[in-house]
């Protein structure tokens, strides 16, 4: 049964959060056993063009590298795409395109998952390109987003640390100062719309809810594998 | 430079224990950035013919299954294998068999680790069949190795726990008491010659050191990474 479907994850951006994903997806199985597992295949390639200089007009695009990923997870045996990078999701349209698999995408399933936390203001945390892109704010159409320009250097910084494997208290702190700015802002929960960043901040950290998109994708990625395997008996 | 060489990872034995070998391979990377981490490809699998099942003569063996899942990496581009689970490689020889890519052994890097501890007497926590084997003792030899029949069932119960999902204080108590046990017998060291066993028991939960294989095999497959780096320069 579990060689009949199975989750090709598109990873190393950056490699911690690729990681974490996977930790979240084995969660989110919650197997009593090894057998009731979901087969993952992650290709953990920190080669991938760097998303943030691509989208800044600086740096080759990752599309194609992307694609070529995906084929190959595909060739694999996924029956099912995920990638664990917000910003990547900016070169979503052109990497999927003509992938025959389903790829389940990171910003609709955070976005859903902010919406159902049923606060009326989301605060955005995230890379520059992503809070700047509006892919976010497209999605949660109808709540006030939230943003904070000035404490953008923060949260570079943070997703900075992160990638360079720094998960200690300081790192925790400038997160929590970054979720913090937001709250005073008049943000009611806190979006993660960057994989590095439950790295450094999780729920409990910040006086308003923090919604993890990464663990939304996790979820999501479970329950349409679940529906992969229903619909094969 | 990060796509020319790569580590593929035999996994799925259990998942959990998969994804913590990916930890400490990152770990012991300690790169920067994400660029300068190596590739690491997953075949995160739980679909692997049970090893115990199959170490006890009531079920079929691994070895065909875990030949083919390590041509797949190397199609992928893993130029360096490694499979954090020391059961299975009581099927190594059979499964790394004509495989053109070096294979570190997980319980070759483990016992390095327990010999570089100076303990003269190393205390082996692992599955049944892993212990019964005589693997690590092989390994050791010129070391004291001691086991602990009556204390198995409860080494089985950590293992059957993790592999549940179950990582709370109970489990780690479990855990805890064997390796007790292994010291009350004379241990100066406790080997975790099962890789289930690091999200149970830590550096720090025995009188006397505890020696992670899965780490030890982290460390040598990114030396062994590193080296290749070299070769290729």
């Amino acid at each position: 049964m579990t060689a009949v479907v199975a989750l090709g994850v598109l990873g190393g951006m950056g490699p911690a959060a690729c990681i974490d994903f996977q930790w979240k997806v084995l969660r989110a199985t919650a197997a009593p056993t090894d057998a009731a597992n979901f087969r993952v295949i992650a290709d953990n390639d920190p080669g991938v063009p760097m998303r943030v200089a691509a989208a800044e007009g600086h740096g080759a695009s990752p599309a194609a590298y992307l694609h070529a990923m995906a084929q190959r997870l595909v060739t694999q045996g996924a029956t099912l795409l995920a990638m664990p990078c917000n910003t990547a999701h900016l070169f979503y349209a052109e990497a999927a395109a003509s992938i025959s698999v389903p790829w389940l995408h990171l910003i609709h399933e955070g976005a859903a998952a902010a919406r159902a936390s049923g606060a009326g203001t989301i605060g955005l945390l995230g890379s520059g390109p992503t809070v700047a892109s509006g892919m976010y704010q497209r999605e949660l159409e109808g709540l006030a987003v939230l943003t904070d320009p000035d404490g953008q250097p923060q949260v570079d910084a943070v997703i900075a640390r992160v990638k360079g494997g720094d998960l200690g208290d300081g790192t925790r702190r400038l997160a929590q100062a970054a979720a913090a700015r937001l709250v005073g802002l008049g943000a009611r929960a806190v979006l993660l719309g960057c994989t590095e960043l439950p790295l450094a901040l999780a729920d409990g950290d910040a006086s308003v809810p923090v919604i993890d998109a990464t663990d939304a994708l996790a979820r999501a990625c479970v329950a349409a594998l679940r529906k992969q395997i229903d619909a094969q008996h």
